[in-house]
């Protein structure tokens, strides 16, 4: 199973997280198994279109609590490693799709383009080359599918 | 999904990977996800069992490549923490189920205890009456479940 | 003691380092302890400014060796964490003197952010007016002495 | 300069505060840095002891803020990374002496002797004839030092 990452700010507008909502059916749809921070705002949307799609989601939680996840993650990963478990969703996916997002989604991206994953942006920081910008949810999961494939 | 810890050595005895491979099983029967360190010995073979019982296994791996995975996990947890990784499975479970084990195996229990998750023991460190030491992996997943139960 | 952090690649060219020499030598001038990744480069240039300035130093390694200091590092932290030891950085320091930089030094730019430290640039990545951006090692560290004071 | 780490709980009765106190002390005659975890108990009467004697200590802290600290911490690492900050303490740590202690210290002995590190241990647990039981803090001090030049 392909691992695809969704990063994102744990707070977000209902337009951001219906765009996630978008990007989180159509990993599920493609066979891809969601792989976010676990909270809310954007990972709770993607987690969401994942799950009312039949997929499957991990959370990378950054506490002590499997209760932090929002209802639709299925494997809860519990870190209590705080921000640095940012590094941790970037390792266990593929490739990355940006929405929006605030300081701790720039440290994601910043790491993704460290370690040489693909990384698709969605209304996101515009900070250098190397992020793909799209613009539809269709085009950031079919971005980041065929950037994995390259890739193998 | 109650997600339950099989925690043991990377390297192991036919026999012992045998009890692991029953753990696993039983797991997987009794609707648990099975989560462990992904790599071979102990945590092969229990979650070949999960897997053949049709259960969903999950691997927190030490390293930075997803193919350090023996060929039984279904999600990849890529941590690149090495030992330290070790916590992460220790917090990511309800309960963890001990089976031989060296010094790694150790760490694990001691911060299992720390946290106080339920720890129990097949043919492993004895060194705490918190570790419920039992003989068979039936008693060892019946008292895992039990005991999760009367935390909740 | 106060302990300032610099961030930057671990290979830079001798105009680099020579600012980040600069910005060691004064940190320890003004009796701040030196934090940093404890490879080359950057973090290389500041801690030799700092020693010969007699100030005290500190790296806080990703790998597993305490011999990947470089030399004038008097302290070595191994977290065998790899990057996600950038959080470390940050978290020990209270302000951040970011030089030049690739991703890495933009992530550590970013937690900075999350996490409301005060973030001096000195010829570095420009992507949030909350970065101060300087144009002298001698205003990056007295920008960073106030921004703390202020904080206190 | 040598980093000798002083691992137990961080409570303890007043006795075993003042072997931690002559270890630390001994530490810093023998010119080495004290390595901790920085808070209370062992980790405080070590670093106390250590400061008398001039020595420098470093507390490898679990939490977000640098004020955890004991008052006798001179360098604090801020990890955020609860538990898992004990394998730092391990890994910054050319030998170990471990005094009493709970599950916390006994998972710090088992990564301990996972990396190969030399482990004293005073009234501590007795799990593994890798451990060195001595019965005085000067005896503590002699064999990790001694250990350490054993193995360079």
């Amino acid at each position: 199973m392909i691992q695809i990452g969704v990063i994102g700010a744990g707070e977000c507008t209902p337009a951001i997280s219906s765009i996630a909502y978008e990007v989180g059916k159509l990993i599920a749809q493609n066979n891809g198994v969601l792989v976010c921070g676990g909270l809310g705002g954007v990972m709770e949307g993607a987690a969401r279109g994942a799950k009312e799609a039949g997929g499957l989601t991990v959370g990378i939680l950054p506490g002590f609590d499997p209760k932090e996840s929002n209802p639709y993650i299925d494997i809860s990963v519990v870190t209590g490693l705080s921000h640095a478990r940012n590094v941790l969703v970037v390792r266990s996916s593929s490739a990355l799709i940006a929405i929006d997002g605030g300081y701790g989604t720039l440290s994601e991206i910043a790491i993704a383009l460290k370690l040489g994953k693909p990384v698709v942006g969605l209304n996101t920081w515009n900070i250098d080359p190397a992020v793909i910008q799209v613009s539809t949810p269709r085009e950031a999961v079919e971005r980041a599918l065929s950037l994995i494939q390259k890739k193998h």
